[in-house]
């Protein structure tokens, strides 16, 4: 079995996994959390977003995070901007605060479309568009995330041609790099595979990442298929930060540690330090009032007391 | 990539799982746990083990449990015998009131097998010898569980000749199964990968089984890679029953509930009612006075209660 020698983990927890938050964090500890990350290892962050504070009010300090955050030069910094105002409140910043990058997200099942982002595949692939461009005149990379892509809480099971379909629609309006995502954690080895397959038809390798749940505890196997293509990037979340909103009380996105010490284990380098990184964990979830939602973060945390 | 298109778990947690816990757990409760394992359909249960009570109180009830069993006729009951007094105990029953299996159980280093057995390896096996040899001339199976596959809570690392050189000892004593355990968790699926390689120099693909504990979130991967060799049998502990006494409060073995979820998303055949399977899981839960330790069992509870 080979896998890709070197691995890149983009970090979603500041902004993914805070996002459901009920109480709002402090602007100063996701600015400590990015900067533990980096300085865990972490070269690729995704920070904050730029949505209307009316639906995500969790959010609504990402100018001052940006602001405040002590960058380094070799850390990609991602931001969510679903619309031309978001893009343009982003860019209304200074040039050395902006964002390396922007996601913008789609859904591959009409109804999780509906009901996440209140229009259809095809009006939100519209609003998307004059995004991506702004974003590309100015130099700044695009990501596309892509949900839904194995089960949908609405639809079931989903179609890889759905899959293949959105991949198409987002690739056709300039997004350069799309996340394959299992946005309720169902998916099993077998359906991550065709939903890559299925992105693969439109994009290349280097142009695709895995972003998994893990609230069947399948986020690893999925990861170890999606490695076995040559899939070499992921989406993981410090701590596991992130509940997913449709089963409530279950997990949500997989932990950063332990997708690290899966990769460690079979000699894929990843520039992480651990250690660093379950205290990056611990400082968050301390911000939080609850224990980090990682098993490698427990069992190494034990060890450490014995 | 293919898989076996059926599986045979073995379930442990009667005995793997609940020996390690500090309230005596009634053998009623025992009872009705297996009673509803073989009703979710599973068709090879651990049930108990004949230890002595100083050491294993919480086994104490083991002929109190095999006796009081509603047994069905296409499932399979194994008890650990670890001597011959142990065995000569076990026979002890009447002949319908027997296991068709025992296991007997070998570290594959020399520091868990001191610490664990109190003796090397090979003066376990020397005390293995004379209960093989009787339980096969009374017909009945004998497994042998390796101990230490890929980790050692005191030696680190294991190398894959250490393994072998276990396998093959087994294999000279007429020991007819092996299990190759990752008994504290920290296997990845490289090393399992190498374990079993080991292994299966000297035993054939239908003569081994994986019994992965969770502690560091890896067991379903590490079922992937085996699954991935062929590999059709596996140790699980419904609700995810048994810590592991290196790791306080880490999690212990696999829930079975975790890997039928990730057979059946495979396509992969295992006769087992995951709704049953679940339900037996809540119930020795309850009796325990916890939560089940199992994603997927707390993934579909909260989804029934939507």
């Amino acid at each position: 079995m080979t896998y890709p020698s070197r691995v890149k983990l983009v970090d979603v927890g500041p902004r993914d996994g805070l996002q459901n938050e009920k109480q709002p964090v402090p602007a100063a500890v996701k600015i400590e959390l990015v900067e533990r990350l980096q300085a865990a290892g972490l070269r690729h962050i995704e920070v904050t977003s730029y949505v209307s504070p009316k639906w995500v009010p969790q959010m609504a300090d990402n100018a001052e995070v940006m602001h405040g955050l002590k960058r380094r030069s070799d850390v990609v910094y991602s931001v969510l901007t679903p619309n031309v105002k978001g893009l343009e409140a982003c860019l209304s910043a200074p040039r050395e605060e902006w964002p390396q990058e922007i996601v913008v997200f789609g859904s591959a099942t009409e109804a999780f479309s509906q009901k996440n982002i209140n229009c259809s595949i095809a009006e939100s692939i519209e609003r998307f568009a004059p995004v991506v461009q702004m974003a590309r005149e100015q130099g700044i990379h695009v990501r596309g995330a892509m949900s839904c892509t194995v089960g949908c809480p609405y639809e079931g099971e989903v179609a890889p041609e759905k899959v293949g379909h959105l991949a198409r629609l987002m690739k056709d309006i300039g997004v350069q790099h799309v996340g394959v995502a299992d946005t309720i954690g169902v998916g099993t080895p077998g359906k991550v595979r065709a939903a890559f397959e299925a992105t693969l038809a439109h994009y290349g390798l280097d142009e695709v990442s895995g972003h998994f749940h893990d609230t069947y505890g399948q986020a690893l196997s999925n990861t170890l298929a999606a490695l076995e293509m040559g899939v070499w990037q992921f989406d993981t979340s410090v701590a596991g930060l992130g509940g997913c909103p449709y089963a409530k009380g279950a997990t949500g996105n997989v932990a950063t540690e332990d997708v690290v010490y899966l990769l460690h284990g079979l000699g894929i380098h990843t520039g992480i330090d651990l250690d660093a990184l379950i205290d990056a964990g611990v400082f968050v979830s301390q911000a939080l009032g609850r224990e980090p939602n990682s098993r490698v973060s427990k069992a190494i945390r034990t060890k450490r007391c014995a």
